[in-house]
């Protein structure tokens, strides 16, 4: 067989204002580098989209620097190698790394990381197994600090993280763990998944729907939205409760800035925590994450859904629908 | 020297809207009580006014009750034991208590503390040696776990409470400790008791002045303000800085819901932790704060003022002005 030398791969056209089209994404085909000593090339099956690439797409400095305009994205993915000149990966390995948005990949194997897909998918490096995996559990716990008994609000559960989120938290001994999501379909399966109580935020204030699922107040918040539901979280939290600031995708596609929660102050009498992160900032919690979690895969305490789409002219869609809520668990491109 | 029969105290006549006025206050005479067993009678030689006491005004549930409409007030006092009928306390020894606003009080001689006044004033114990000078100490330790060579922003920084925790960050080992302060009076001031920088809030955005006193960006901020100084700080802190949300000053008088900072969402990719609190959350921690605040004031290294208003009849406006920043370190009514 012999090896590609040409790949295709997805380019920033344009920077979004608010919610990212079509027009800001540009497929391109390019003619693929030679290996150079130490390298490797992949072929990759799966890619992903992350709502956090959005604020990569602005031109402003953040955690990581922005999306260049006009040259590849990239972001998770896992692939075969097809061909190394590395002693350390072996032609036919399945390596996780980060040059998404693309068929084929050129990259130094240090890296990658090789990854066993003789019991799991491909695909549960990106999530269960993946970052999102690892973003419930450092959350929950060096983040919110979360303790035998809390009561556990998690927003937008039925996210990659948020499906986590609460079977983590339910595994991590919380009385009670209650969601909230976009739509009805939504709330039924993280309810079959184990969260204790959970309501559709599109329904009516989130203050009051979380005020009836938890009318003796709430210990730990993990956010994945921001804006209402931080606000209402704040409100419920009970004294010395906990926020893990993990994402805000209802402020990601704003074109201006966002009032923060107008109870904040809250936090001075109740004596509240709440603690921003990234998951890269607790790099020695993703082994011991891995670890318990193949123990709770096995016991059937952790599921994860994927919402699939299919090649790579679909990722830019994939992406746009994520931010919008179509997805249910983690969205995956297959490629 | 017969004793006294009756007292003046100040009632709360009214609900402050918005800024207190002097509407708002009654001066009482009152019978006193005759001395149950195990109670003391205490003449207050000085009591306190405290930014939180206007929140007690407003008839909302917080982490104290409310003052009730009609009564009087109360708040932190020193005072001389005119009398006892307990074990425990003696006729002349000096009490800390909570029956301030008014000229006497009757109380179980359980609920006051005997202080020392041969080598501080009385008035210490409302200040430097008392609640304000536990919740810097608390403030910067506990919950902003501040560390050697941070960098420190104090806002409120000439205040009962920023006055100590510039000094008390100083001590800690903090590498530059920067104020904010509303008049260049009171920046002079914090300037001679150890801030390495601090500048008047009113005289151009809190962001610009913070950027230009600490270019490199902060690592802990003490928030005695909130609003834009909140909003300034966040945007000035480092990766892993931490807020010790301790008041809201700027908000206290405010009559609609404040919008929080627009850029808390930078808590996330900075990892920044925002915590608030109230002293009385961290009783363990006040005898080692007085006793290293003993040795700092010894040796020089911890100085407050005071700003001294004299009589029962002048508590009001007291309180009105503190509130509007007329005071430099502690606000005291001498009785």
């Amino acid at each position: 067989m012999s090896l590609p030398t040409r790949t295709r791969h997805i380019a920033l056209a344009a920077r979004p204002q608010g919610a990212p089209t079509p027009a800001d994404f540009r497929l391109e085909e390019v003619e693929l580098p030679e290996l150079g000593d130490g390298e490797i090339l992949v072929r990759n099956t799966v890619m992903s989209v992350d709502p956090y690439m959005r604020g990569r797409m602005n031109d402003v400095k953040s955690y990581v620097a922005p999306f260049a305009l006009d040259a590849p994205l990239d972001g998770g993915a896992v692939g075969e190698v097809l061909a190394s000149r590395s002693p350390d990966v072996a032609v036919g390995d399945r390596v996780l790394h980060g040059l998404g948005w693309r068929e084929h990949a050129v990259l130094p194997a240090s890296r990658v990381t090789v990854v066993d897909i003789s019991s799991v998918s491909d695909s549960a490096y990106l999530g269960v197994l993946g970052m999102p995996g690892v973003t419930a559990y450092v959350g929950l716990t060096a983040v919110a600090e979360m303790r035998e008994g809390d009561v556990v609000f998690v927003s937008g559960a039925a996210g990659a993280v948020g499906q986590i989120a609460g079977q983590v938290a339910k595994a991590l001994g919380a009385s009670r763990v209650i969601g909230s999501a976009g739509t009805a379909d939504k709330v039924a399966r993280v309810l079959e998944l184990g969260y204790d109580d959970a309501f559709v935020y599109k329904d009516g204030p989130v203050r009051e729907s979380l005020q009836a699922a938890a009318p003796e107040g709430i210990d730990v918040y993990f956010d994945n939205v921001g804006g209402e539901h931080l606000e209402a979280a704040i409100s419920a939290l009970r004294l010395h409760g906990r926020v893990a600031m993990c994402g805000a995708i209802s402020q990601y596609n704003a074109t201006e800035a966002t009032p923060g929660p107008r109870n904040l102050f809250q936090a001075i009498g109740k004596g509240l925590t709440l603690r921003g992160f990234i998951v890269g900032q607790y790099p020695d919690l993703a082994a011991e994450y891995r670890e318990r979690a193949a123990g709770w895969l096995a016991e059937g305490r952790l599921t994860s859904d994927e919402t699939v789409r299919e090649g790579l002219d679909a990722a830019p869609q994939a992406f746009i629908d994520l931010l919008a809520g179509a997805n249910t668990g983690k969205m995956i491109v297959r490629l």
